[in-house]
């Protein structure tokens, strides 16, 4: 049995929804939310500098300094006092809090005066081979960025690493190309993930051809739910790459639009590759039911040539094997009608060579259908 | 078998169909309608009165004042002079009315110059489990809402206690906010419905995993009728939603649009999310049908090994068991072609040998076939 | 068996299809085509006069009395001078005449300068619960409404009556209000037909709930291939509510235009309901086909129980019956090896007790794999 | 077996599919192409006159005449000279005479400076019921019509006769009435084959009620694949006669458009009828499935029956055939554990009498099961 | 087993997949890259000269002859020095350098001022029938082509050849016209691609009908995935077709969009291709389970007549096998009543009769259910 059916997919189906009747724009924090951890990232094209806050106060005066550039990396949601802060601070409406607290949000791309918002979803597989589905959310200003997750692990490092490295224009792209570069890496993400299926997807093909087993089917359809996730992020996803390629917000450099572009087309390659995955998946599965089909054909074959061939040899066996009298036991006359075959002396071998012309009838008219091959 | 297998389905699906040839406009009450009980909500920033009104004689001059805003409140539709009342008071347009009260209407907006009328669709689950599908009309003019429904019960309490208790916007927002309110309720509720579903899909997902019967088919095909039911709902609640925010009558607040901007991003993810439950129910019922071909395998594979193991083995015993005689009862001359095996010292050890090696390369054969695993 | 499983559904398919290479224009009488009934209905808001015409001659001047609305009812096509009188009075295109008498053409609306022409399908079940879709169609001048159907029976009596008594706008809102009123009375009739099928589908289901046979297939596909029928008559319809929402023509009142809206709200909502009975029927078919693959599986079971658990044991009788000789013949010496069981005090129990076992163990075996369930 | 099976389909298939790596605009004349049969239509009004032409040098100088109107029929493409003295004489692109002497194009429409070019597709079934599927292009300048097909055989016979006849429009309505009467020929050609394959279905509705055998699911999937093919041909040509209607080409006479609305019109009804019909042959094939199964359900039953009838009756005869010995042999002790019912006075009795009554439990259990109806 | 069946399909899905994190903009070398080979063909008119470079260096001060045209054919992509080199001497944007060689690319068509970057995908089967998938990336100036393969063999040659002899407009049609014959040459490749398919289709189905084997179903899917793949390759590129016909980029000679406009009616031919043969591939797959479903009711006709006919009358043998004793052994008493039968001077005959008389009604029955045909 394949890897995936050791858990239960919909475990990780459960959202954060809303709770009916609660007040809009109201900031939900679920019981789960890791506490707060807060990575201050101030960089230009000289200078590179990582400190971590204990919370957002003053984070509007410290990011006034236009000589630099700011990543502030929200990861954990437990404090109310945070997002109100930030609220104060950046003049943020509240129906976002809303959106970035509820972790249940389709990618989108909106514009404001002050700021742009944006969501993405973070897609890894965990050390089970489950999906993982984050939401990622994006603030940015005129040269800071505030992304919001939670939880600690992501699959942001080698964005890190190019900001810690400097190499490329990760540091002089302004704070509209980190956003850029933070999403086409939780896209270059979804690769990966797409990657790992097409290899599970070939061990089930694999598997089907050599030994199909009751697994196929299961693996198989959980595989498919997981593209079906995808798709559904991918979907909205590439919108939002549309949105932001024909926005004329001042918080998009024009420079960056040409990344986004490509951004865009990756999403387009996901979706077109998802695609191509589920009419693989289906096909699997299309031939896996016939072979199903071919194999009780298989069995019913093996039935009934058995049967076929030695039920009627059986009958003949038992006609013999029948106790009529030969003589009426009270004149002790013979019976010369009840069973003469018996007292033949040939009568065992005739038996003996009709069941085998039967049999061998029967194999004949077997194999000329077809049957023994 | 699972609960939603006592009630039928359909008892649910009945409409109140328009009588052909009935006028159009004409007032329709069904005989089934509940008497009505009409409630006035006056409440501004500082105030908050309930009343039970008799009628809506005189309605138009007290929603006249600007100071408070008003929600009429109308539950039981068995009144004509009610309505007559309504249209003469407000000039309503009859043919609205006829969609107030033939409640079969699909989720609507429209606008007249005098006020707004749009209809939701409230969804909620009866204490069977079985899905109620129960329609809310609400007119809206500058600083009074009307709201009509067909029954005493529903889900919008928690929106009368903010209103009671004043939090939020609730009372400041204006009498389109207080649609908005009452609508986003209704939708929220979708999230609840959906979350039962999602559950029983589990729960029927648990018992495909572990012993699958009968019932799986009925009751995934149940769910799957009532997520269509609210696919059909969520549709036009979308372009509702959307429509209302294009539209630039003065009845709805410009501030106000931004939440129903959120309410048209929940429509949106209730599609997604149904479009999703119907794939995993898809999915389960793919899973049933080939654990049912799998498991037929299964049953010929019993049948055809212990019948194609023994009936040979019968037929030989059957050889043995014929009563060819050893001497020609009138000469009683031997015949040494009769059956010699059975005068011979080891025939009977030699004929179990015989059979065990048939036994055991059949054996062997189905075990080489994989039909034991 | 059903009711609709006594007459064959293709019956209702034959169409009156163009005679290719026919000269295009030309009036096409059927040779079933009934004798022409002429109705005409002279009325205003104090008047109502309906007569019995032998012909139209004349009928431009007749109803060029701005006083009065006039419906020229037509009933039966079996005169080419008729249409040729109708063309030559009212210039009306030999297209339209075409389209007028061969009744295979989809719901339409188009306007020309002196005129409109529309085209409605009228769906009603005859006394065998059969479909029957015939054709209407509409001329309309200023003050004339011109209908045209070749068969007497109709449903448009309600109108008539509402006509006759003067009920509601009915004879004050000019003819293209009695236009509306006659094809929203048509569009109602969808409802009663779906109304029928919507209690054939829900017995159809107790009967699949309660004893499954063999017509359910048969009825069911009946019934979605009405329901195809309907929504290729309920698509155009929409378009066509949709043309004459969006007309300038001068013999549409603008304020009629408010009713046909509503009347494009009932096509939407037969076209909803069309979709959703048309799921349902698939998901009986579904439900049916399960049902016929878990009875087979029960069949199979008990076969392979029975078989299972005697075919071994007839196997052991079989032993037992064998006829191995205890004494040589011949030398008369003891030959112990043969069948020593037989002869032994406790053989016969022994044996019993043997057959009981195995049949004991493998029903322990089939209760275990939950075969008595 | 039906008609259908006699040929394979897919002889039909092979189109004249481009050379890879020929230079584009290439006169291609395919080895079985025909030689050319040209014939030149001269009429008006008053005259009618038909001529064979041995090639077309000159043909602008008689066609240049506005006194008549001209159609110049081409049959058979096997001279590259005809192709390049039309082009040479009118100007013809050569990407154009590829396009004719391709003959797997789809129907098209294209305007240029100096004539019209289009393209139809004529479908007729041969005289096996095997559907042909030829090419007929159209080159229309102010007064002449050019068709060119690669067949001596067509569909247009009536077109050429009310030419001849000079009825209705046919000789006044100048070229481009022609073209419209020869392509609404050719369509209405497609409601012929329709009427055909219509006629198929239902007799393969009348074998599958009352003997479904085999060749019902190959002839169905037949007519679906011939759908398929004239579904393919049907869009495009709806697209084409769209294009027409929206050309303001001085080549297409106003006042001919409303024709072309009519063909238009046509081809919506062919795509309806086809979808229809693909529908109707879906459903036919799902009830030819359920038959199978149901089928299967009947023989499985009447196994099951006898089978778990007799093979207990079998066991028990066999028990009572077995030898154990009354008497052991050496010491002639009576050994009274050894079948005793062999020698009760009613053993034979009770024994049949247990038979029947097992039997009778049988017939019973599986009469309430339902299996005997 | 047919060809397809002995290489796994999968083994053509891996791509390059992007290297999660990498900078935008980097070239990327695989490590399969080929060494690059570089040709230079000069040609005009009269001229035509191919060169092998070692590398691009000076590249630009070579293309700027505006006397001649220039194709600079790279094939191979190992080295990244080559790459550099091109983007420093025409200005090559970073971000499509990484998309040349990262051959994942679906068709695409991109402005930018001083030059046009296309993508074509390059389809054709290799010795074993696998698709192989190429990409082949294109930079076009005002008189140079640039092409890049990473693979030395093409479908190419047609077009080199047409270079060399001159023949048609490739020589003087200027660049945009090679770049139009050599995407023109790679759409005509799909043609062959599909002519394959379209004959082991037709194999199929010949197969399908004489002999129907397993590997039908696999090879059928196999061809459906490659359909799959090449639409998923057409209908981008037909989207990249349109965009060529709609830019106006100085690039594109106006006089040579009508034959891109040819090319895009190819890419419509060639979907058109692709979904009729899909829809054939499902047929067979169709026809290929009723015809599987079809032999086991055959089988399983075959296993019930069998054991219907003897297993009662092996009963019946079994029944006068039993050996009650007409004697007690005790008192030597006749028991009449055990098997009187035995003794009776016709018993044995009765009994064949009655065998008889059984088997001839099953057979009776069995004829009369049709299960012999």
């Amino acid at each position: 049995m394949g890897r995936n059916t050791k858990h239960k997919p919909h475990k990780k189906r459960h959202y954060a929804l809303p709770t009916p009747g609660s007040s809009p724009g109201l900031i939900y924090i679920d019981e789960n939310s890791l506490k707060p951890k807060i990575t201050l990232y101030t960089y230009n094209q000289q200078t590179y500098k990582v400190e971590e806050l204990h919370n957002l106060n003053g984070i509007k005066a410290r990011t006034d300094n236009k000589d630099f550039n700011f990543w502030i990396e929200v990861k954990g949601f437990n404090s109310v006092e945070m997002f109100e802060t930030l609220a104060k601070e950046l003049h943020i409406n509240k129906l976002i809090l809303e959106d970035i607290t509820r972790t249940y949000q389709r990618p989108k791309f909106e514009e404001y005066d002050d700021y742009i918002f944006s969501i993405s979803r973070m897609l890894c597989l965990d050390t089970d081979g489950a999906l993982e589905n984050e939401q990622v959310s994006f603030i940015l200003t005129k040269n800071a960025l505030f992304t919001f997750q939670d939880r600690y692990e992501d699959c942001l490092d080698p964005v890190r690493k190019r900001l810690d490295l400097g190499k490329g224009n990760i540091r002089i792209g302004g704070s509209s190309y980190l956003m850029y570069a933070l999403m086409d890496m939780i896209v270059d993400n979804y690769f990966s993930v797409l990657g790992v299926w097409s290899e599970e997807l070939d061990s089930i093909e694999d598997r089907l051809l050599d030994k199909p087993d009751k697994t196929i089917m299961y693996d198989t359809q959980m595989i498919k739910r997981n593209l079906i996730t995808l798709r559904r992020v991918a979907w909205p996803e590439r919108d939002k790459m549309n949105d932001i390629l024909r926005t004329d917000s001042q918080f998009i450099d024009g420079q960056i639009k040409m990344y986004f572009r490509d951004a865009y087309d990756h999403c387009i390659q996901i979706i077109d590759m998802v695609e191509s995955m589920k009419e693989i998946a289906a096909s699997n599965i299309d031939m896996y039911l016939s072979i199903i089909s071919n194999r009780m054909n298989e069995i019913m074959k093996v039935l009934t040539i058995i049967s076929s061939i030695f039920i009627p040899l059986t009958f003949i066996a038992g006609i013999y094997g029948m106790n009529f009298s030969r003589e009426d036991p009270v004149t002790g006359k013979v019976m010369p009608l009840n069973m003469p075959e018996l007292y033949s002396a040939h009568g065992y071998v005739w038996a003996l060579v009709i069941m085998a012309v039967i049999a061998i009838l029967q194999i004949i008219y077997f194999w000329r259908k077809g049957w023994f091959k």
